[in-house]
């Protein structure tokens, strides 16, 4: 059965997230933090990272993976760096404390990079290189995730999706890059599974470690971890350079994993009751590299250069990284967020749960 | 006609590529600078990138576009970062030059980044990391070239094959990533044309910005700039995820070309006389992050997980980056370095108009 979409106000979605995170424990701070992060990619359009991952962060929360009253800890720190043991801490809470000192860091220094060990997944990583961009810094951050890219040649999943987000303020429109180092997320193949339709070839192994457009056997060999997976962005073998999205993919598990202290994505939710998840983030003030205005300036130029090069024949428009997503903001705020019939019931189960039943906000169609 | 390969001793290759670049005017330094980095790639096994771009830097040397005699200049210095106006010197020597800057300053701060505008080639890209790594430090580096990416849904290409090398040590091989954001480099292009074989599908696109398998046509395209180009990694369109190589190469040209004030990928090689290529070279000391040796450690022992997982059936090794090009080293140094007729005689005249020519290497076969 096809699921039916309905729309609800933005502003009372928040509310209702905001009073369902204080009911499970966490304080006013820290709820309105993880609503941000979370309806963050709602307000991009980008359904498959908000609120319909309520869901995951209440059974995170209920179950003990993610302690509520967890004390989160500096045990390494230099001018420009710090380590932070997140002791299993809300991923979203971390992130921010983790970004604000990067940012601290680099407003006096320069330079800014900070990263977690022992988190819990983090929303999209493109929240918090765009605090970053926000106060007039270049930022960028990463995290592990559970394995799920085999390397080239391999068959058992070694790499999370690894996520490397990138971004710096740009008229008029922020630069903001996002991706998985997958060539697509986790999300795109349940999608697939659900239409009953084929894989693109280029997307996902066997357990035999080759090729696969059976979306149904791959995704349930992922689940049952008996072996095949997602590729690097690149896809199989060398033909297409897969082991260029290996080695992105690489740059992040050190960055995050390695650099922490922490564990790898092998490793991730392999201890039970804990994700051991580690995360990075970065500030740079290019004022380093000279005026920040003419920087910014010559970067706006340079992108509208691209946007009005020639398009393919029969494409309309060529994108710059984060424009669809902040293009999406307006249209999200004026016409309300998309949600499906089962997020919803989801929802409601999570106010009873929560106590905050009453702020559930109603359909607008 | 198919090519002849021959070897050459190492040793001997490498004094006439000194001799030949001291006959040019470059000084004893420079000229060991230059032929270290031009000989890596022959080290690497990469032939593409090695002795066979004598010829090419010989025409920019004598034909003005590179200047011997230039004075780079630091135009713009802090504790953690550098802008060098290359003034159109040699792209290695500008290269060596930057990153021990930026080595120096992460020994001192934790982390140095070094920008250069008006620089010319600068040969392998993981050259420079590896400088820092065999410091003791995390090193990147990467360039911009001539514009010959297409971004996703255009036809005109707007960025180079913008390469990015990241480097950091470890046991048993230093890790060494380095990749150009386009899913092939324009050598591999010519290869294809050269044997006569149609293009993989996801390598390049025509004029009118559609996937080709028409090696000859796309490569006429690229030369006369008529459209077309080669594919960011990911390949066309959204299905499998272009939009991530052309965000990485957008990194590459902020990194390069913004922070420097030098000019991005679609103005090289477009004012007469002179590339215009902006290079941006990082260390990073990971002490910054607690005790160096567990931390190289930790990279060691997750590598050699990646190594022992499971093979795709066929296959029977899973490569870490950079393990190719270090294992070839012993095999060049043994055996010597394969050169094609076509370059020995390329040799031969840049031995004549140097003074060198008492220095060509015999062939050893």
């Amino acid at each position: 059965m096809a699921m039916q979409y309905h729309h609800v106000n933005y502003e009372k979605l928040e509310r209702f997230c905001i009073e369902s995170f204080k009911g499970y424990g966490f304080n006013e701070e820290e709820a309105k933090q993880i609503t941000a992060v979370l309806l963050e990619a709602d307000l991009s359009g980008i359904e498959s990272h908000g609120v319909q991952r309520m869901i995951r962060y209440h059974k995170e929360i209920t179950g003990g993976m993610v302690k509520i009253d967890a004390k989160p800890e500096v045990v390494f720190e230099t001018p420009l760096s710090a380590v932070i043991e997140g002791n299993d801490a809300m991923g979203q809470t971390l992130g921010v404390q983790a970004m604000q000192m990067a940012i601290d860091k680099a407003k006096k220094s320069g330079f800014g990079m900070v990263t977690v060990r022992n988190s819990n997944h983090y929303g999209v990583a493109g929240y918090y290189s765009r605090m970053a961009a926000a106060e007039g810094l270049i930022g960028m951050s990463m995290t592990n995730t559970e394995a799920i890219m085999v390397p080239t040649f391999g068959k058992q999943a070694m790499l999370g999706t690894n996520p490397i987000a990138f971004a710096m303020p740009a008229d008029p429109v922020p630069y903001s890059f996002d991706a998985a180092t997958t060539v697509v997320p986790r999300g795109k193949l349940e999608v697939y599974v659900k239409r009953g339709n084929g894989l693109p070839l280029g997307w996902a192994v066997d357990e035999e470690g080759k090729d696969s457009e059976d979306a149904d056997r791959v995704l349930k060999n992922i689940i049952a971890k008996t072996g095949g997976g997602i590729l690097p962005l690149g896809g199989s073998g060398e033909m297409t350079s897969g082991y260029k999205g290996y080695g992105f993919a690489m740059l992040c598990e050190i960055c995050t994993a390695i650099l922490s202290g922490g564990t790898t994505s092998n490793y991730i939710y392999k201890t039970p009751g804990r994700s051991n998840i580690a995360q990075c983030f970065i500030a740079l003030d290019y004022g380093m590299f000279g005026d920040k205005k003419a920087i910014e300036a010559s970067l706006s130029k340079y992108l509208q250069e691209v946007r009005d090069s020639a398009k393919a024949d029969g494409e309309e428009r060529i994108f710059i990284h984060g424009e669809k997503e902040y293009e999406a903001r307006a249209r999200v705020l004026s016409d309300g967020v998309s949600l499906n019939d089962k997020t919803y019931e989801e929802m409601k189960m999570i106010g009873e749960y929560t106590g905050a039943s009453a702020f559930l906000p109603e359909y607008l169609d």
